[in-house]
Formats: C-alpha cells, sequence, structure tokens
C-alpha cells in the first residue's frame, strides 16, 4: 500500500480533490491545515489538525506523529508580510538561509520543497500526479472552439502570462478584442474574473488566459481551473478559457466540460511554445 | 498671443488644469470632449463640443471650424472594442494603414499624434508644456521620505512596471513587503488602490509605483497623480507613492504635498534607471 499521504492544504477545492482520491485508493491520509487558507469545511470530519504558516517546527512534528511518509501541496496559501509570519524557531532556522524578501512565490515554494525533502526527509509528489487524468490536454475540451479572433487574443494573453510569469507574478490575464482588460497579481483568478466583468467592452468577449511561470515548481503551485471559474467565466460575459496544456489542473473536468459546454464556452489546452 | 489650443478632453481632472491654465494666460481655447470619458461638469460652460471617439472626421471638422492649431491630449479616453467604435470615413481611413488590434494603447496614441501632426498639420504639445512646473522632480516631495523596507518595495515595483511598461499595459502596481499585491491594466490607478485596500497585509503599508512605458509618447499620456491619489493611497493603508522623476505629472502639487504630509505619506521622485 502506498505511504500515509501528508495533504498540506490551502485554499480551493483542490484538498478535497485529494482527499476523495485517496479514500478512493483506500490509501491513508492526513491533513495539515493551514490557518487563513484552507477551508474549514473540508477539513472537519478527516484526520486534521491546523497549522500557522510561520509554525513549521509544530506542523513538521504534527505529520512526523501522524506517521506520514509523502507529503503534496494543496491549493494556495495567502502569503503573509514578515511581521505577520511571526516564525517559530524552525521556520527562523530556514529563513535564516533562505531570503523572504528576495523570493516571488514560486522561488519561495521550490525553497520549502528543497527544506521539506533534503532537510527532514519526505518525498513531496505533485497533486497532478494523484489525481488521474487531470491535466489539460492540447487542443479543445469540449464541444466549442475559439474562432480567429480569440485565438489573437489567447496569443496576446499567453505573451503577457509569461512575462508576468518571469517576473514571478500572478498567471493569469483576460484579454478582450487585443485589450487587456485585467492582470492577475495575488487577489486570485476568481477576483480577476469577477473584476473584469465591469471592465468589458461591448463586442466579442473577452478570453481568460492562465500560464506557468518559467520553470515552475509544479509540485508546489499548478495553475487550476475548475466549474467553478467556467461559471465565473459566463458570468463576466468571457467567451472562453485557454490554458496551458499538459500544465494545468482541471478539477471535476467532467463537470467543467458540461459547465462550458451549456454556456457556449471554450475551454483550450494550448502547448508551452 | 498663443494660437488657439484645442484640448482634446478625456477622463479625470486633467483638462480642468488646462482650461484653468488656458485662462490664467489668457489664451483662447476649444474642448472637444469624448463621449463617455469626459467630465461633463468640466465642459459645462466652456467652448466645447461632444464627439464619439470613433468619429474622427466629425472632430476634425469641429476643430477647425473653431480655429484650433494647437492640440493637447488631456486625460485617459475609456479604448473600446473595435465594434464598439464605429468609425467613420476618416476614423476608418486611419484604421485602414494603422491596425486597432495589434496597437497597445501608447502605440495607438503615438500613431493618432503622427497622423494629426503629419495629415492633418496640427500641432501636438504636452501636457505638461502648458501646466507649469508639474513634473514631479528627484527625490522626496513634503515631509516624509521612505525607509529601507519602502526602497526595496520602490525598487521591485519600479522593475515590474518597466517589465510590463514593455509591454503596453499598465502603468503601476502596488507592492507591500516584497509582495505584489496588485498590477494595473486598464481599471486606472484609483480602481488598482482601492482593490489593494482588501488585498493588504499586516506590517508596513504598501507602496503605489507609476511609472512611464519606454519609449512613451509623452504628449499622449502621461502618468499622473494628485491629491485624490494621495487621499485613496492614505485610505489603503499605503505608505507612499513613487513616481518616476521629469516623467509624472503631478496636479494640484501645494494640495497633494499637503494631503500627503498630513498623511504620514511619501511622496518620492525617482530618476529612470
Amino acid at each position: 500500500m502506498a505511504p500515509k499521504l501528508g495533504i498540506l492544504a490551502g485554499a480551493g477545492e483542490l484538498p478535497l480533490r485529494i482527499i476523495e482520491a485517496c479514500r478512493a485508493a483506500e490509501r491513508p491520509y492526513f491533513v495539515l491545515a493551514f490557518q487563513g487558507s484552507a477551508d474549514p469545511a473540508v477539513v472537519a470530519g478527516e484526520p486534521h489538525a491546523w497549522v500557522r504558516l510561520g509554525a513549521a517546527g509544530e506542523g513538521l512534528r504534527l505529520l512526523r506523529e501522524n506517521g506520514v511518509e509523502e507529503l503534496v501541496m494543496a491549493g494556495g496559501v495567502r502569503r503573509p508580510s514578515l511581521l505577520q509570519l511571526r516564525p517559530d524557531w524552525r521556520t527562523a532556522k530556514f529563513f535564516a538561509r533562505v531570503s523572504y524578501r528576495a523570493l516571488g512565490d514560486d522561488g519561495l515554494l521550490r525553497s520549502v520543497i528543497r527544506e521539506l525533502e533534503e532537510a527532514e526527509g519526505f518525498r513531496v509528489v505533485g497533486a497532478d500526479s494523484l489525481l488521474g487524468p487531470a491535466l489539460a490536454p492540447e487542443g479543445p475540451l469540449g464541444r466549442h472552439a475559439p474562432d480567429e479572433a480569440a485565438q489573437h487574443d489567447i496569443a496576446l494573453g499567453f505573451r503577457i502570462v509569461h512575462a508576468l510569469g518571469a517576473l514571478d507574478i500572478g498567471q493569469a490575464v483576460v484579454v478582450q478584442g487585443g485589450l487587456v482588460l485585467g492582470v492577475e497579481a495575488i487577489e486570485g483568478t476568481d477576483a480577476l474574473i469577477e473584476r473584469c466583468r465591469g471592465l468589458r467592452r461591448d463586442g466579442p468577449g473577452g478570453v481568460l488566459v492562465k500560464g506557468t511561470k518559467p520553470g515552475q515548481e509544479r509540485r508546489a503551485d499548478l495553475p487550476t481551473i475548475g466549474p467553478r471559474t467556467v461559471t465565473a467565466a459566463e458570468a463576466a460575459g468571457l467567451r472562453g478559457i485557454a490554458v496551458e496544456a499538459g500544465a494545468t489542473l482541471i478539477l471535476d473536468r467532467d463537470a467543467a466540460i458540461a459547465a462550458a459546454d451549456r454556456a457556449g464556452l471554450f475551454i483550450l489546452g494550448v502547448p508551452r511554445s
């Protein structure tokens, strides 16, 4: 049997999907839920403990006491300021070597994974390896495909996402008719879509483009969409969603595709050029 | 006497400032107000006409009928989708040579200026040339200056603004403790600040950084701050505002500095590196 999985649970529904996958595979698991990020409704009734982000010592102790051998990071974590972090001794030891301020999100997560594996002896796996065929394939999913105008917007969107990714900020943009309606920073994709609802122009709707950062640590933070993304995109008058093929998690894939088909939206997997 | 000035009026208070400058200099002027962008309260009572953005033929006729020789672009214009633009013959003639879709905001404005000067024989001047000492100088304005942590945020902010500028999107970011809280696209700086109010972390507040785009057409769209920017920044818990020295308009400079001094905010002019 697979060793006990420690689920480092952040925001959103990804932790729930991984819990479901463990149950389906009868694999034992333990949820370490991050205060201020994980959804209490998801972890209630599961074997779990809550921990502050700055309390690495306590978190590691809880994982060991619960017999965890393998770890998965699931869901975004609201990154606090250094002051708000209130690092315990183990966290402080980590940050004595790794600069908090100098690192973007991805750089920091990569360092955390290295620390968990090399200093603490855990194995860290990617969420996609636990969820079956969850990565976006190449080409359209569902019945709809982008027309030529939408393809222009998609190409522009990926250019911007890749440039932003090089700066380790945001992974998503909304483009409509060559116009960049919004750029994601830490507010998250849902908030970006909601904001663009009020910024849209007349004419064919915009396109949401999500990409990865260059050299992104895929075990830490894979771009993710799901039925909720489709519903939000529909409400904001978007025409479709383009993601990086092979590098984007699609949660509840069947439901997401069905929602897109109903709404007349495309979901397109685009290979990284 | 200076020739009659045509004020191509977009959003915000910049058109009003230019009207005031013309009055003070007893210079004749005529306001061409763009529908959906210019503030009706600003142009009421002034010699003016309203025009659709896509009605270049009518706009040019109005400018000539009113004896305008020199033009200034004042205030942002809400850029419509191509469909919404409904170009008249003169606009269509322009877009037969200049791609609407391929150009970002700055590229488009640059082409419009070239058209106004070369094809139509107007002279186009920058708003800053009409407003006296309105450009941000180097160094702190007012009593407050950034501490070392804020200086780090400012440096990161300018790196991001310059990278975004190269893509001809947004001119502003908010950074707090090394974390990029928000990136501006078309929503404008006021909306960016307001959004970051809800995204701020504990600890020392963030910094608003506004920059220019590389090779930005300064007669078209100079980054602008004013007392309202300071008030919004204060409400959002920011610690200060950094702008590009010599390339940022400061409206109502005395009032802006007084507001910053009262609020404990810095306003810093940073030379472009």
